[in-house]
Parts: C-alpha cells; structure tokens; sequence
C-alpha cells in the first residue's frame, strides 16, 4: 500500500505498523528460532496487521538476532494483503532485503550526529550518502520504496532535543532524494506532547507533500498521551510494538516502545478504526511471551487483560 | 485553597492531588508505620504538592492501614500551605476527620449500584442520605468542606459504560446538596480519550459552577493520554499517587492510579506549571520504595528515571 492511500484515508482511521519483529527482538539477548519467528509474523498478519515491518538487513555480527533475515522474509513475503518492510542500514542491506522480496525498505539515521555515531557510525551527512545510493540503485524502477526513519528527533540521549531547523534540514534532504513518507521517532522517550505537536505541525507545514508517521517510545510513560496528540494534529500512522518491547541498543536508557495491544485498544475504544481484532493480538503476545520467558512485557492491556464484560 | 481559586487559575497552572497516602496505602497487605506515613506526607509537602489526601477515616475493620488515622492526621495539620483532606464513607468518619483537624472531606460513592453495593454496601441512594447528613452537620458552619468522588464514572467491572444521563443524575443531587466541587473517577481503568472529552463536556455544560477533577487509573495503559484529554478541555485537577500506586479494593481487576511522577513530567515538560519539583519527588519515591521491599512500583519516570542531560 502506497503513502498516497494512507494519506487519503478516512480521519476515523489510523494504520498501525507492527514493529515489534524488528525493534522487539533486536535487543534480546536469545536468539529466537527461525520457525517461532515466521509463525508470530503470520500470527500478527492474522489479527488484521497491514503492515508489519520483518526485520533488519544488518551485519549478523552486529545484531545476531537477524541472521535469518532471508528465510524469515522468504516465507512471510508470500501472504496476501500485507506490507512487510525491514530495516536498512546501508546499500547492501537494501540489496538484500529487495533480493528477499521486501518492496519497503526502512532506512534510519538520527538527527543527533552523536547519536548517528554510536548507532551506525556515520555522520548523519554520509547517512544521506548513503540513502542516495539506495534510491539511485533499488526504488528507480517502482519496484521498491523507500522510506525514511529519522531517529532522536524528540531528544536524544547525548545531545538533548534538536532545534527544528535541525529536523527540518534533514527533512529537505531526504525529500530531495525523493522519499515521501518519513517517520518521526522519539528514540529514547523524551518527548512530550507539547512538543509533539509544535514538531509535527512544523514538519506538516515545510513538507505538506510527505507522510508523516511516528515511532513513540513509553520509556517515561508518555507514549500513548504523545500519540493521542499526535493523532489530533494528523497523523493517522503509527509505529507500535507486540507486549512493549523494544529499544535501540546504541542509546543509553531506552526502553519499550508503546505496546500495539495498548495503542489498539485506545483508538478502537474510540471508535478510530485500525481493522485490528485486539482479542486476537493478546493471543499472538501469549504465544510471544511462551517464547520469552523470565522478559517482562510492558503491555498494560496483556496485564490487566480486557475488560471482562464485553461492553468495547 | 477552595474550588473558587482554583477555577480562576492560569490556564497554564494544574493541580495535581497527592492520593498515594490514601489510594496508595489501602490495597497493601503490609501496615505502613505511622511515623513512616508522617515521613512521606512531610516528604510530599516539600516537593511543592498543595493538596494531599491523607487517608480514609473508615472502619479499622474494613481498612487497618488507616487505623492510625487520628495520630497521623494531628501531625501533618500544622503543616502550613497544603490542604489535607480524607476520604470518609459515612457521617462517622466525617466526624472523626473534622475532630483530627482535616478541612476538606472527600464522600464517595458509585454511580454504580453494583459497584456501590460491594464498596460501603448501599445504594447510590442512601449514600446521598448519607452525604445530606454530612452537608447539615459539619459543612454548614464553613469550617469544613464536602467534596464528592463518583465512583466508576468511566465503567464499572459489574454494569460496564454508565449513561451519562446516570452520571449527570447523580451529579445534580450532589450539587442540590451544596457540593461544589466533584472527582470524576475512573475507578478501573475503562476509560479513553473520546469518552473522557464527552462526559467531562456533558458534566461541564450542565455544571458551570462545579469545579471538576479528574482521577484516572492506568489500568490499561491510557492513564497519561485519559489525563492529556482532560486537560484539553479546561480540566485543571488531577489525582494521581506516588509510584502508580493504588486500585479499588472492592473492584476486580483495578490496579494502580496514574503516577505522580509521570504526570508532572508530563506537564512539567510541556510547560504548564504543577509547582512541584520532579527530582524531589523522585527522592520520596525511593523512600516509598524502601518502605514497600517487593512491591513493584509502576511510574515509568522512577524506571526509566528523568534524561540524564539537563533539558527539562
């Protein structure tokens, strides 16, 4: 599914993106079978998860936890009506993901120089390099898109919050190698709603042409009452992750992302659509936390459970 | 500090109402000292909280954390600035409370019938009966006020969604009895933003010259974002208990209030004043902490603990 029909949908409806595959399992220290992996990706697809983003085509040696990337994106490409997409770091790992049948290509890098550093060791200038070179060689042809994830630019843990120039100028750039749809991560979980929506409305404004979506983390329990702005000044995409999970491994103090049961259950008890049954996403985070035994999920829904009358 | 002065605040000024000594305390099977309770409300005074609600002056038979209620209470009235004010069930406590020296008597009951019953086992009605002997014996002099908490407000475990015509019935017989200022509860976490926005427009436009309150448990995870949306539409008092803390005994599934940490990082972050220091209450958190070994405390920013740079 294209941005344009995102941006088209009605305002009642939001488009969660199931990050939990990759931003979940990318910190675990237990390598999860190759098989477990494919059958929580099908699980999640069951539930009514239009887009779900696979995994990242990183170096094996630096996350171990995607070695299988290939067989896992070989299996899972195959479904009907779903948009998987995978992280990429560089020129190879796009190679690899198109070559495995991905046709969105997540590429990231942080608006902080420091944090651009520790995460991918680049300045975020030689990031844009390297974007150049994904969109030169793989999404000329319409066969691939690719979209940017633009990290810490609701803080960050070494360089504190951007100036909005800052995100702005990155945003140009990115824009002028012809992305169009860019996701605003708040990396380490400094943001607040106020800021929240001076940001967005100032990115909406520049850039009127670009989808916008957002990657909250809950690491100080902000990520639902972020998003809840997020949503009222527009934004109708938004990442989320099964049981909570989550973090970025090159920045210190991050934790969970906001957990896809919690988001689900604020906006269809709302009356937005997101075209997800939640009875059947608490199912799939039983089975996820079978797989993970002694990880605490953060999901408040998957603890305290539904309400048990069936008034919702 | 009565309702009036509130209503007439900045709109970039909240009042965020300590309820951990009360909600908090209840639910643990372990009594707290009352010297240690001394301690945390004194600790709590000097974070910059203006409003603490110390207790319940209710049956030691039904609660025994607060059968040292008197003792406590006779400490901390001399405390300069702060209203203290305590839950009381019935006419009794509400004596009991005026005798201690506590100014401000929280009456609560449930919009609930089912609910009412299995908390102080009576109707919504002969609560009310209740709450008119309150109003004629010890309000009527002006030296102590009666505030009323509605119970269930956003669900309830037994009935599910309340009508709102049922709330703005109780709600009107409350006001006929001289109340002036109401907390809307959402006793067990069912609540979401959209019906937060209509029941709190509902109460308002039917209401003008009640102050309301909101008191929002995390149950579910849309504690901050339920808050956020109050907050948008003139709410400008908000319970919430030192570390997440708290949940109705007496209702299944209820677990712990919104944060106190949280909250004011929230709203500290976003500019609108609390007056309350973050790293101090953080300092009586751990306190807290120390007191309950084995009690799992729910604020993310006690976690997560506030960025480590100096941006906030």
């Amino acid at each position: 599914m294209s941005s344009t029909v995102y941006a088209s949908m009605n305002q009642d409806k939001v488009v969660i993106v199931e990050v939990g595959p990759r931003d979940g399992l990318q910190n675990l220290s237990a390598f999860i079978e190759t098989t477990h992996k494919i059958s929580l990706i099908r699980m999640l697809a069951a539930c009514g998860l239009r887009e779900i983003q696979a995994g990242a085509f990183v170096s094996p040696r630096a996350i171990p936890q995607f070695r299988d990337m290939k067989t896992v994106t070989a299996d899972i490409v195959t479904l009907p009506d779903v948009v998987f997409s995978a992280l990429v770091p560089n020129l190879q790992g796009a190679r690899d993901a198109v070559a495995s049948g991905i046709t969105k290509l997540i590429y990231f890098f942080s608006v902080s120089a420091s944090h651009n550093m520790n995460n991918v060791r680049q300045t975020p200038e030689q990031s844009l390099q390297g974007l150049e070179l994904i969109q030169k060689e793989l999404t000329s042809d319409g066969l691939a898109e690719c979209c940017v994830a633009l990290a810490t630019v609701f803080g960050c843990p070494f360089e504190g919050f951007p100036a909005v120039d800052k995100i702005l100028h990155y945003i140009e750039k990115v824009v002028l190698l012809g992305v169009r749809e860019i996701t605003l991560c708040d990396t380490v979980g400094f943001g607040n709603p106020r800021q929240v929506e001076d940001i967005i409305y100032a990115c909406q404004k520049n850039f009127p042409d670009v989808s916008f979506a957002v990657h909250f983390h809950n690491t100080r329990g902000l990520g639902m009452a972020n998003a809840l702005r997020a949503y009222e000044v527009g934004i109708r995409r938004f990442d989320a992750a099964l049981g909570g999970l989550g973090g970025c491994p090159f920045a210190p103090g991050a934790s969970g992302n906001v957990a896809t049961e919690d988001i689900v259950f604020m906006f269809n008890s709302m009356g937005i659509q997101t075209g997800i049954v939640l009875e059947a996403i608490l199912d799939v985070t039983r089975y996820l936390h079978e797989l993970l035994p002694g990880v605490a999920l953060s999901s408040a829904v998957y603890q305290a459970g539904l309400p048990k009358t069936s008034f919702l």
